[in-house]
């Protein structure tokens, strides 16, 4: 590899995913074996305009690989958003010797990136972390593999409760626009019904749904509703909704919010975090910028910025069919 | 032991605790175990209306220890409360040759058992089952160390994201009128604050408590809000309230609801049930009856059902004291 | 689709595997979509021998998604592995007019319905269920990720430990003689060293390795050794030699056992297995047989039961390299 | 409080117990609020012989109430059982200001406390930090619930597989030469039988009561094992004598090992800990020394050190009747 590459950054931005840490632990000690430097930049963007900056080796990362969270935090930074806020992060860089920097996070992360390195053609490769999976150019992002686990555990617990009172849970999750973590956790739930964006089933065909199934014998139910579906977004109407539309099913309405972007990484998302750590690297060291590497079918790919964040990431119709059949 | 008692009847009523598979398990392998008898009743005071009864032997409730909810279902019945709906009820016991019950519940279960031991003098002993800790006459009800454990694991959770984005987060919690939940989980989660109703903080106190904490050093907070305490009620208002009175403090809630019913019991809240179970078949073939039974230091205690409900559950204050203690 | 099937028989064969119980639910329900009949078959090949068959409808799956193990049982018969057995099985089958087969196993399974199927020309499709992923023709078999999250968990908890005391743990985990449980779970525990049967690392690089990173400056190790690996073999053996050739290193050794067997399935498996028991039953619609479904790059996808076990399912590489960067 | 204690040091030390970080963490709170330094030894009595030692501060300890293991590590320590050691120790404590200590961990801790105490009269408070629960003084040690927990979700585990292949399994735990693990655990996971060193059932009787439960209709046993019992130490012999004289039994081992000794605490242990760090530093200040800090029923109790490590823990013989019953 020929490199001028002498000192790298690393940053956490955006929302916070399970196995960002496994990420940052990855990149900083990719850097310690291919003899660079590392430095880490706290609270994302933010931080690189402030310059708060900390030398990272490969001791300085033990023990995170099992923790939730970003240990560099992370923050929103309407600063970095302006042209002064910018260069001032320039000269930090600058400054502090950073060649090259690597961002992990979604696609408020990654347009950020795209005009700094079209401002001033600074070296940058992302890193896709977010629980939404809403990315395109990988087939998973860091953290949507333990959010779906997490999700699922919570609504076993709920279930238990429904099959004890005859019930109806309607179960708010996250995921943006994207329904990707309600219709894969919602399989995994047993729901008898998932409401997402890209469908908009509609009122009137869950509560025929409803109504069809509890005929068929179905005592309590669990409806698994996407934060950016049309008839979920108030999920309290919509409960009161079928509470009249239906006789003798009592609602509940359960909103899982923020437990399901914490808690220790599944396994699946620290090998996918390390990956892709030592990914970025590998990048950088091959001169490559402006790009996010992913992983498909277990290789790493690299993927223009434009790309990971214009394209549209289909729901997949395949796995609706699967949910439709299983939930019978 | 002099008894005539032949044939015992078991149900579950008010909402679902973890653990009470694991009471209704111990109650049958005690009858078997003494050559009675055992029926099961579905759906609480609602299938002893309608005799939706099922003899139950010591292999049909295989299995069921690590199990949530209850599988013979809960309810609340309306005709159980009037005097024609228990008439039923008694005639169905009579028919079914039932000698005795056994009612594993909450205030109201015990309520309604009181009641109807008055109206007809039958045999009724009561087992606590409730995540609220709200009874007298046993140091836990079942289900409520299960209870705790999900809100500490929820808030470890929650708290990952609040160091990565030095935020402030209101958890509520369940608890009814009681604080118990609130106070251990809130000291088990680390959290900065704990509203409960038996003390009733205050919203101003709360935002200078906050402050000062803020001041002192720490950039996130989770504060710990059990759903009786006057200012907690209004979660949403309260989380405005304190975002308008202080500085740079991003505030966000969660509602951690019916996670906090279900899920497989702990090692404490299945002893404690076995415990019970077969401490209720005891006390039966004694004699006793319109008494719930409890664990106080290790050893079975006797209540009467009127004790259990009127005497007031007071809270620890000498926890209180270290929960003040731990958060400085 | 033209079929003249009528009724499938479904069965669990071999070692369990977290995720069997989707996969039979997924199967039962597609039925009951496409209208045929299920009748499920216990203990594997052996209640096919004896004719143990229940039938199955929708609701005979319910709240099972979740469970670990099998609900239909698992047995290795060697009754079936004689030609008078399998004679007895057809009978069974042609008994019960059941036209076709799905067996959910690893690749005893499959070399038995391949068998079966060569002497009785009976249509069997087969789905991967072991936590060994080492089925070729699929990218996971069901009980795999589940696995890896289960050995993850607990060398977190070992690691607690390990820190607190400066010591080195030796832990052996499944796999037979792959290496992917090993691998993966490894770079997920952060563990130091990984040895695979793939590799056979060797002793003594083992302990130069070992010796290497204490004086790097770490003072607690994990080192993962899979069950297969030549010199992991004999674990206790390698933990002395390892005491005697290092200084000031105390050695503990873990077999994590069957702890690795069970387990309610992550998400990933639940929707693995749904997707694939679904699958199962379009394959055999569409007609055809003595093939196994899997799913690569999210898509079905079918493979002769030959090339499913013969091909060698080779260990990840580059994963390999991941590991050695991130465990500097 | 009239004292004139102004710095504290604190320590772990013996084997470590989920929950000692929530210890240490409420003792450093305590000395702040009381407006007393505090300060960490590492390595238990190791590093108070070597003069290993650490200012802490309230913000030292944050995050880390969830923790298993302990930050301030432990070990075993030679030096100090040697009067020279002692003598080291003493004088670092000198001139480092330090006016008393609190010393967490088991048995082995307080032996060395108290005759610390003996030679120089220096005063030290223990706190009982031990999964073992075999301390006087103390409904329950630091540690011990959430290793009963971590057992009885291991179990739950292996059930799966012992229910779907219809074994017997014989899983080892720890507990020294204590049942209470065992006893608690067992009956949590639903064994068939538990075999405690208080106890002594023996070989035999063991195989005549798995040959009856067979008889009964049981198809899959579990059988745990307390690490101190007589036959329990041979565990691999006792599963070959047990093949040998039951029919059709398949028999496996598990040795559930250090698992059980790590993991983040229970809601339990992390309130226990919070109680008994306040509680060790206000007895401190209240002039007492030479005694642990236990908690009966709610209340903090002090023991002299003679009286915890002596006294007999009695096993609870109720409780090993209500096993009897409901393993019927």
């Amino acid at each position: 590899m020929k490199t001028n590459l002498k000192k790298i950054g690393v940053l956490t931005s955006g929302g916070d995913a399970p196995g960002m840490n496994a990420a940052i632990r990855a990149v900083v000690r990719a850097c310690v074996f291919y003899d660079k430097e590392c430095v880490g930049i706290y609270r994302g963007y933010q931080g690189l305009v402030e310059g708060d900056f900390t030398p990272l080796g490969a001791r300085s990362v033990k023990n995170i690989i099992n923790k939730g969270g970003t240990f560099l935090k992370s923050a929103r930074s309407k600063d970095f958003m302006t042209p002064e806020g910018r260069e001032k992060a320039f000269h930090h860089l600058k400054d502090n010797e950073i060649d090259a920097l690597i961002v992990i996070g979604g696609d408020g992360t990654f347009t950020g990136a795209s005009v700094f390195n079209e401002e001033f053609d600074f070296p940058i490769v992302g890193i896709p972390g977010t629980i939404d999976n809403d990315i395109n150019g990988t087939d998973f992002t860091i953290g949507y593999d333990t959010a779906l686990n997490t999700v699922v555990e919570a609504i076993d617990k709920i279930r238990d409760t429904a099959n004890s009172h005859n019930r109806l849970f309607l179960v708010e999750v996250m995921g943006r626009n994207a329904g990707d973590i309600a219709l894969n956790a919602g399989i995994g739930a047993g729901a008898e019904e998932i409401l997402i964006p890209e469908e908009n089933l509609g009122k009137d065909r869950l509560v025929e749904s409803l109504s069809k199934s509890r005929k068929s014998g179905k005592t309590s139910s669990i409806v698994v509703v996407s934060e950016g579906d049309q008839i979920g977004k108030n999920i309290f109407e919509l409960a009161q909704y079928i509470e009249s539309n239906l006789n003798d099913y009592e609602v509940r309405v359960t909103v899982l919010g923020h437990i399901q972007r914490g808690g220790s990484p599944s396994c699946y998302d620290r090998v996918l975090a390390s990956r892709l750590g030592v990914g970025a690297v590998d990048v950088l060291l091959a001169n490559k910028k402006d790009v996010m590497v992913g992983v498909k079918h277990k290789k790493i790919v690299v993927t223009s910025f434009k790309e990971a964040i214009e394209g549209t990431n289909e729901i997949d119709w395949d796995l609706l069919k699967v949910a439709d059949i299983i939930s019978i």
